[in-house]
């Protein structure tokens, strides 16, 4: 299954555990696991505290400090920076799926990390028993 | 499975390579693969060098480097640096099984990274073939 | 299966997706799984863009940057940083398969991550349904 979705801003974490949930419950799997895969180079999903939202700003704010935004890079679209934030923050997510709900700890949220939008994203949700 | 654990200090790397090597045996899958999940979201696990227990302090001083103490934090808790490491570090690990043991590198130990201790804190351990 | 290379450099990203996809192939999992795994702990593995070069220059530039070589490490090997970045960059990384080939990106190559070379490195490639 595909999840699309629209990113608003140029370095984003887009909570998407709702989203995720539902296809988990679409796809049938009762006792398994869920494989989420972003195919783009300049994002990437994590998981993190989902309560209060000033976290997601935070761990942006770090982010961006520390990858900066001028630096002498080589590659010339002007997205390096998207690039290694890919790398460090991973392209790919696994959890496990009991009742047909995924297993998350009490403070836990699925984000997509949008790191050179804005624009149309997918991650790929494959789960499987 | 749930392998619970009591950290001692505020950042910490502990190596519960032979905790999770038990739970593998008693899970009796003999081939197949051990997912790691770490249901916390100040909290991570990573692979990385057992042998000499200075490079897990390496690792965390650099760590502690990277993400400041001290930024224009928004989360009131106080604890966003730990938040940032959890994304960089990651919350889960797989890792093969082969005759009822984890398939791992000569020098690799399995660490469960405590970014906000002293706690008691989780690691969900699953087994499937 | 089991992927041996010979990497050339202290610090390198080798595009090694045309190998594994090869392995894929002859692994004879037509839809499912692959899971790589490296076992060192001064390497790690990672996705992001294959068709210009120049992206893996400028991450590499950016964890050259981001963990210093010369810190106040404890570890006499003198190899800290390749450990950290080993965690940072991580050791692991899971795959669909569709129809023998691995679900990827149009713009996603999978490179194995040296950081203390250059080595003769291996990298675990297991597939499953």
């Amino acid at each position: 299954m595909v999840h699309t979705l629209r990113t608003q801003s140029k370095t984003e974490l887009i909570d998407i555990t709702s989203d995720i949930q539902q296809l988990v419950k679409s796809s049938g799997v009762k006792d398994g696991y869920c494989m989420l895969y972003v195919p783009h180079t300049t994002a990437a999903v994590t998981i993190n505290e989902s309560a209060d939202p000033s976290v997601r700003e935070d761990i942006l704010m770090i982010l961006n400090q520390m990858v900066p935004w001028k630096a002498p890079y080589r590659h010339l679209e002007g997205n390096s920076p998207a690039h290694v934030k890919s790398t460090l923050v991973g392209a790919s997510e696994l959890i496990a799926i009991e009742n047909s709900r995924l297993v998350m700890g009490t403070w836990q949220g699925i984000f997509f990390g949008e790191f050179d939008g804005p624009r149309t994203r997918k991650i790929h949700v494959n789960c499987f028993a």
